[in-house]
């Protein structure tokens, strides 16, 4: 299934558009009364895609990410290979949705992408034993641009502020829940030419085992999403620029790039 | 004004117990409708404080910290002075309310106290000006534990791991309108003795600084918490210990220290 969050263009009524999650089919979207993280049942009411916007299809109460998962990318940053997963946070403030534009910052000089693989937690846990199978506690997984002020991320040890920008989490299109993410592509291109490109079979700790072992740190609650790292090949964007982050078996994330709003 | 969050201990019925927000006033309860940082009305009811069960006073957004923002503290930690506020965050999956356990985990050896005076936001924001005054958007102050595990903030360059363990995030007692946040004395005891103690008026950045600053990066909402860095004398925390964290003019923020639980 191909879930998704949306408002419809057109108003019905004076009220502001509502946004509503549904599951795509083909070119149409059939809405759902719920979250597809809880309790949730079939809408009678569908929309074509050309009457609808996509938001990001989460609304997640934390977003952990991982560092240093592909050894190309601790290369090309001149990072040591962590002993154990990295992990920082990314602020539910900056996440947006597909076609909606990262806003760059005054406060940098050099904004990079990094185009993720993400995982979309269907189920409360904490503490996933050994033995226990982690793939029940996973909903689906969609793509995200884990998008970092390289030159503030340089300058200062964490990465929170660098990487917590509102506009640096586009997040999309949709949440696929039928996807194996053992080995598959994951791709960013900006202005239609490829910059970054891994197999997910490259990562230093693998989706489920990045659960299991976040898990026993933090509970993660449904709908939280974990963002597993991203392949060697960041560089910047510059305003006017198109970002697409592709992963294979989901679909494309773009967002377009604006310059600092002051 | 005090504003709490709080469950009933006896339960009205076999439903499970609610939690609502309300004025403390003296040795009761005023419960109110909506929340503190909405739209709240008065209600009917009131509790006396042993009818019910404090929790804590927010359901942040994000939590956001500020790091090395007393120069005592930095000189005990070996760190330099940031030539900006250093910024991270921690989960909201850590929180939990006064009385409740601080839960060690088996990751650590050494989990410390971090005694911190706690901004909370009333009004959503991003980019206040220069000339602009903070304080309308800030509802209120109160206090926060930001448990650390030194060792991992140690051996890993990023806080978030070290930081964000389950229940590494006390807070409360109740928000306090009404304070001057600053001069005012931040004390951490633990079993009694004073481990912890220093002046907001020593801190490098100021709160309304700090919250300027940071709407400048990330869009602040309604219950988000900002704090505001802790004084010097942080220490470790062993199963059996009771930590208070008291910032003069609110109150304390009590609780036991428990084993890991695995």
């Amino acid at each position: 299934m191909k879930f998704c969050r949306f408002e419809p263009l057109q108003r019905e009524n004076s009220s502001p558009p509502q946004a509503r999650y549904g599951l795509l089919a083909g070119a149409e979207v059939q809405e759902i009364h719920g979250t597809p993280w809880g309790q949730w049942t079939h809408g009678t009411r569908s929309w074509a895609l050309n009457e609808i916007r996509l938001l990001a299809p989460v609304e997640p109460s934390k977003v952990v990410c991982v560092g240093r998962n592909y050894a190309a990318h601790i290369a090309e940053l001149g990072h040591e290979t962590p002993k154990e997963p990295l992990i920082f946070l990314k602020p539910p403030s900056a996440i947006i949705g597909p076609g909606e534009a990262i806003v760059l910052t005054r406060f940098s000089k050099q904004v990079e992408h990094e185009g993720e693989l993400t995982v979309v937690m269907g189920r409360r846990c904490a503490h996933i034993k050994d033995e226990e199978d982690v793939r029940p506690y996973i909903l689906g997984y969609t793509c995200l641009n884990d998008v970092t002020a390289r030159d503030i991320q340089k300058a200062e040890t964490l990465f929170d502020r660098a990487k917590g920008f509102d506009t640096f989490c586009p997040v999309g299109p949709h949440i696929e829940t039928e996807l194996e993410p053992g080995d598959v592509l994951v791709e960013t291109r900006v202005n239609g030419k490829v910059r970054q490109s891994g197999r997910t079979s490259l990562m230093l700790y693998p989706v489920l085992y990045l659960v299991r072992w976040i898990s026993r740190m933090m509970t993660l609650n449904p709908g939280d999403i974990i963002a597993t790292g991203t392949p060697a090949g960041v560089g910047p964007l510059t305003p006017g620029d198109t970002v697409e982050v592709s992963v294979e078996g989901i679909g494309t994330l773009g967002n377009p790039v604006q310059a600092p709003r002051e």
